[in-house]
């Protein structure tokens, strides 16, 4: 499990006085960072060693999230396929789970315009990070 | 149907080049637009009459969206609960659906905090939208 | 002068009920579009060719910005140095100028780090586009 | 001074793999997290007795952010008056000066819309974080 926290903005509130909908997919890109480091270690993004697009992104909104207390992303590996793997999310604020959602992630070739297979070694990476049964 | 027409920001396109995943959820949420002028067609937001609050929201990236082209959104409505409706969105870009995804919008109380039916003439004006069948 | 119109997301509005100022960048930047087409005619981004980066932007808040109703940014340039320009920009709704803010723009040359003497042709293309004295 | 931390998001990248320009006034704002205590210590944003409103902001580049590293956004104010203040941030990367930047922020009766003078016990809150002279 990777664990980050995050403080929201006075401007990621919406009229109602709660944080609005559209700001989790950016907290859950965050707590994604440690799969970058994973796929692209030498920060070479436009080298086309990058293989990694988005194919698919969900959120259950569970509870109301509010400005003025830390709120923590909890993310795990929860599938791994073949040419891809989900990620499962969820953010906690007050000892309340607020919101889950997955993303699916397709290792691509950007040159060749095809899916790949996800490298055996960083399956195992990938492996260490995995959602327990039962959750 | 609804339409609504959006131009890439430089700033939306990420280091692939491509339009960031987490733009699209600000895109989707102008093209409801509409539902916020059926559902507080006061425009009051702050004085409780106001409500809707966002359960679910799911986005497919089927083609990659790029900057320097206009951007369509198109809106229906997929689905009219008792307590809930469901919006389904595409993004077209250059006659290519790039992207789709639906919202779960609840009917909420948000002084009683409970959910709350639909009103009958609400549910009509959102029956004017609805996505044909075969879609 | 460049047009552009842009409708307010309702989750552009902060708990104030107004838009908040940080969307306001981001507005402004859809502005300067066209000086893209400019200085990136074949949207290479990526190739070495691109040569614009940002120096200094600012905004004056002269009155409060709504949602439901649309934003007209209108974008002048206001100077044309010899390695920098500053474009104008100002943010109209419902007949007043609510917004009014500078961008200074660096023609820089990412290989070797430094500013280049942006050259004359661009230049005239700039100055199609030079707010009247006056103004 | 106010210190806090945060790290970019791979979507605040642009193409050119920098940090979007349009980024830091949402850090800036994250920086400011300690003022609406101040002035909010209910957190009541909507009962009317929030009296803050933007009226300048601005912004200078001094060097590349990146992607990768966190970010510390160090935040004084400099300078406290009768009906306004300034507040004075830069944000620091691997020990470098990349951004600075000011905030006018004005107190205001959003009922009566005037402005009206800062309490002097929240002048002496200011106070405490005043920017040394020479800075």
């Amino acid at each position: 499990m990777f664990s980050i926290k995050v403080s929201p903005r006075f401007g990621d509130m919406d009229v109602l006085g709660h944080i609005n909908n559209t700001v989790l997919p950016m907290w859950f890109e965050l707590g994604r960072n440690p799969f970058f480091k994973i796929f692209a270690p030498q920060k070479a993004f436009t080298d086309g060693t990058f293989m990694l697009i988005m194919a698919h992104i969900e959120f259950d909104f569970l509870a109301e999230l509010h400005f003025g207390e830390e709120v923590e992303i909890r993310t795990w590996v929860k599938r791994i396929g073949t040419k891809s793997f989900t990620v499962y999310h969820e953010a906690w604020q007050a000892d309340k789970r607020c919101v889950k959602g997955d993303a699916v992630i397709v290792h691509y070739d950007f040159t060749a315009k095809v899916t790949t297979p996800i490298p055996e070694e960083k399956k195992l990476l990938l492996a260490e990070h995995l959602l327990p049964p039962g959750c």
